[in-house]
Formats: structure tokens, sequence, C-alpha cells
């Protein structure tokens, strides 16, 4: 699957990315191919609160990247629901803008009620896209919540998008995604308030505190819906990129990815041992007493923790 | 401690909810002492997008309550960075109408970074605000994310509260608000397309699926700020609860909750043991194995997992 994927079959690809999607032995068989393949890509991660453009913004940067003759992959990581999906809204309708080009890659993750589901299969999938071949993944989430903007995060350089008018930047700062920003855009740029939330934004960074080797982010504008300003957008990340590899940040960062993926996949698959667990006669038990409110949970788990040794 | 916090003890009370948030060894004790002592509690999750006025609306609910003589609690699950922290908008601000009434208790949880922090948290947190005697607990969550919406989920009754204007509703469908909601609050009133919200959200409860025993969600309007409207909200939400009584689906959803909590309190334990294990030298060894691509992680996290049975 993954020779056919290199050789731009895309129903290979979507494959490999649905055994990442479902965890557990599927994974482990595609990183035990994929893993030793990947370490190439560019992953850059895009976040901002529901209705920023963040959708048509990775529309016009696939467009950006597309120009340069690179190959680009695309991971929406979408927290709706799975049956009402992410269409609703069309967000994604503008992205069958490349939908013929086969140096393009679009994938909507839905792992949602999944235990560490996200942040487990998003760096997984990434590599994916990287094994078969993109330069460029573009990682695109919803910049509010614990577990997404752990995943945005997750990429090489993190890109928030904001919009103008008042608060925008304060609820980015309130949804800590000023510790994670290496640039930011201010996109519907035409729209009024545009230089209030540049320089809010300015005064944030002012008083944050970054790490000495840390360069300060860069501020963009841009109107995606008419491509204003996503060459620029295109150059602050490539130079956000530049810093992080000439100072070292960039391996430094990979590690520590790596190094906390290891750890999310250790306690998936402890996971799986509980769900195993709870399929036996001992958690039934367990429960039966939790619910009958003769023990607390905490105590009911140590007693199938402890168990589960033997 | 329980005791103190009986008698209007506050300190005792905060103390309880820090020893929670910190989980391990310590929640577990607190549960030992707690868990049967609670039960009686009415739990009420109030949920919507940054913005909607969440605070606000809790803070005047706060009053109705009060106004009925029962003790409230409120549980502000807060996903901002704990060092920017959530004061920066001033939400919390008002809350402070009821800084000197010992039948409220506030408090804002705070768990980032915590695997599976929120979810294991925050029920448990509920408890301890029971067992001291808060007839209602409140609980306000931020709807947006996959975390989140799990705990807004987490209540006997769980409240969305959207504003006028397009896109509001569908944003909370999309989000997944649609399928937990028991009830939902048009907040902001005041404002154009209060009446264009209702009836999108009136068309998504036309098409969603829900339950046969399940009641169709109401939608009341408000203006929290100067209290239109709330005593009906909560007239609404004292239905909802009726309903899910005299129906037998209360007694189902808190016995599905804690059956949910026994599963992510065994999570977390076997998360700690995975802490526990990555002190050791093996979990160096895998580490460097990954790190210099030799062994993908599930792989090396199989290896780990398997040698911690012996």
């Amino acid at each position: 699957m993954l020779d056919a994927g290199r050789a731009g079959d895309r129903s290979a690809v979507a494959r490999l990315l649905t055994l990442v999607e479902r965890g557990g032995d599927d994974a482990a068989a595609v990183d035990r191919v994929v893993f030793g393949a990947s370490g190439s890509a560019r992953t850059i991660g895009l976040t901002g609160a529901p209705g920023a453009g963040k959708s048509t913004l990775v529309n016009a940067l696939i467009a950006e990247v597309r120009a340069g003759g690179r190959r680009v992959g695309v991971l929406a990581v979408d927290p709706s629901s799975p049956f009402t999906g992410g269409a609703i809204l069309g967000d994604r309708v503008r992205m069958g803008d490349h939908v013929l080009d086969d140096g393009v890659f679009i994938r909507s993750m839905a792992t949602r009620g999944h235990l560490g589901g996200l942040t487990v299969a998003t760096p997984q999938a990434a590599r994916v896209l990287d094994a078969v071949g993109c330069d460029v993944v573009l990682v695109e989430t919803v910049g509010v919540g614990q577990v997404e903007v752990e995943v945005a995060g997750e990429a090489d350089v993190t890109v928030v998008v904001v919009n103008p008018g008042w608060g925008d930047a304060v609820q980015a700062n309130k949804a800590g995604l000023m510790e994670i920003a290496d640039a930011f855009v201010i996109n519907k740029a035409d729209r009024p308030g545009a230089s209030d939330t540049r320089r809010d934004l300015e005064q944030m960074l002012e008083l944050s505190v970054r790490s000495p080797e840390a360069a300060r982010p860069e501020v963009a504008t841009a109107v995606a819906t008419s491509g204003e300003g996503v060459a620029e957008v295109w150059q602050v990340v490539e130079r956000a990129y530049g810093h992080l590899e000439a100072s070292g940040q960039l391996a430094d960062r990979r590690r520590a990815r790596l190094e906390a993926e290891l750890g999310r996949v250790v306690a998936a698959r402890l996971a799986a041992r509980v769900a195993h667990l709870a399929a036996g006669g001992t958690y039934g038990e367990a429960l039966d007493d939790v619910l009958a409110r003769r023990v607390p949970p905490w105590d009911a788990a140590d007693r199938l923790v402890s168990g589960s040794h033997s």
C-alpha cells in the first residue's frame, strides 16, 4: 500500500489513513511500514476559532505550495459529530479546487469518542502523508479545546488564525494559543478592526514569556477568499521554519514530540487492556460495587489495575 | 475536611477540590470519604461557544436558585492557560456578586496538560460539592472541543447556550452539542437575529434523531446581563429534569456516567503506571530506539506494556 501510495494511488493512501484512525494493531502495522520512510516532510499546523476561515486559508496555501512544485498533504482535524459531519457549513467545498491535482491529498480526520484518538492518530497520519511523498503537510485544527490545542501544537510550525474585531486575539490567548504560535495570520483582514487586532496581538506578544532562542512570532494579514496576502503568509511560515532549523529548535521539537507520542501510544495500549479487562467478569463485579455505591471508582479501579498484573 | 466543608468552611472545600484536581492517590483518598455522602445534588451543565455569555447566565441562575433557598456549587471548567488565566476577559468578575453568600461555592477548574484530567476530575469535583451540601451544581464548560463536549455531557441536564446571529446554531450542531442538549438558551436575545436562531434550532431539532423516551429539548431566550428570561430558563431546566426523572432516564444516565467514570479512572491509574515506567531504564532504551528511528512508537510501546506485566 505504501508503494502504491507513493506512485500516486490515492485509495491506497486513504486505506493507510483509515487503518491509522482505527488505532490498535492496525495502526501498529502501518507504523511498522511507514515510520522508517518518514521524517522529511515539513508539518505546518493551522489553528484558530471556528469560522476564522482556516479551511479557506489552507485552500489558498495549497495553491501557493503547489506553485513551488511541492506535494501537499492536508489533515483536517474536525471535532464535529461524525453523523452531522463537517460539511454542513460547506467549509470543505472549496477544497474541491484541488480535487484533480494528484500532488494534493486531503483527509478529514474524525476520531471522536476514541480515547486519546486525535492526539495518537494525527502525528501518525502526518507520517503516512510524509512517507508517500508529501513535502508539506498542513494540519488544520479548531483551536479551542484541550485536545485540539494539543494537536495544534504537534506540528513543526504552528500558525494561529484570528479575525479582525475586539476579543478575537483575547480569545486566542485564553485558549492557550499564544504559547504555541510561531506565527499569526489575521484573516478576513478587509473587515474593520484588523489594525486593532494586530495591536492586541503585538501587545500580548510583548507580554508573553518565550525561551531565549525563540523568535518573536510574526503577524501577517490576509484575505484568504481572494488570495490577498497568502504569499506573504507562506513567507512568514518559511521564515519561522528557517529560524527553527537554524537555531536547532526544530530538532528539539521533533524529539520532544516523538517522546510525547511514545507516552501516548503506551497509554493507548494500556487503555486497550482496560477495554479487554472490561469484557471480563471481575470488571462487572467492580462496576456493580460502584453502581451500588459500595466502592468509590478510584478504589474499584485500583483493584482492577492491580489484578491485571497477574 | 468534609465535616468542615459541610459546616460552611470554604477553605476546607477548596482543599478537597485541589486534591481532586491533583488526581492519583490524593483524589482516591477524597473519593473514599466523599463518594458515600454524594448522590443527591442535581448537576446542570451549561455549555456553548466562547463569548456566548455562559458565565453571566450562570451568575444569574445562581441568584435564581438561591431565591429558592437552595445551596449552589459552580464548577467553571476553563481550558485556558493556567498562567494567562481565565480572568483576562473579566468573565469571572461578575461572579463576585455572590462572594459573600455562603450558600454559594464557585471554583474554576484548571487541569490543562493532565492526561484525562478534566474528564476524571470534573465528576469527582461535582461529588465534593454534592457531599458538602450543595443542592444544585452548575458546571460551565466551553462547548467546543472533544474533551469539553464530553465534560458538558456529564451532567444530569445539559443546557446549550447560543447567541442570535447566523451560524451560531450551526456551529453548536457542528461541535456535537445538538446530541447532548436537553435544553437551549438563546442568550443576548435583545440582539438582532434571535428569532432566526430559534428557527434554525427548531429545524435542527426536527431533523435530529432522539431515543423514543427522550423529550424534545425546549428553547428559551434570555438576556442574562439584565436578568430577563432567567427565571424561564430555570423553569425549562426544571421541566427537563422532571421529565428525565419521571421517564427513568435520569437513573440510566447516572448509571452510564458512573460506568464511564470507572473506565476513565482505570485509564488514569494505568497512565500513572506509564509515568512510573517512564522513570525506569527500560523506558529510556525504548525512547532511544524511537528517537534513532530504529523502532516505531507502537512497537516500542508494546515492548514496554508487555514488560510491565512482570
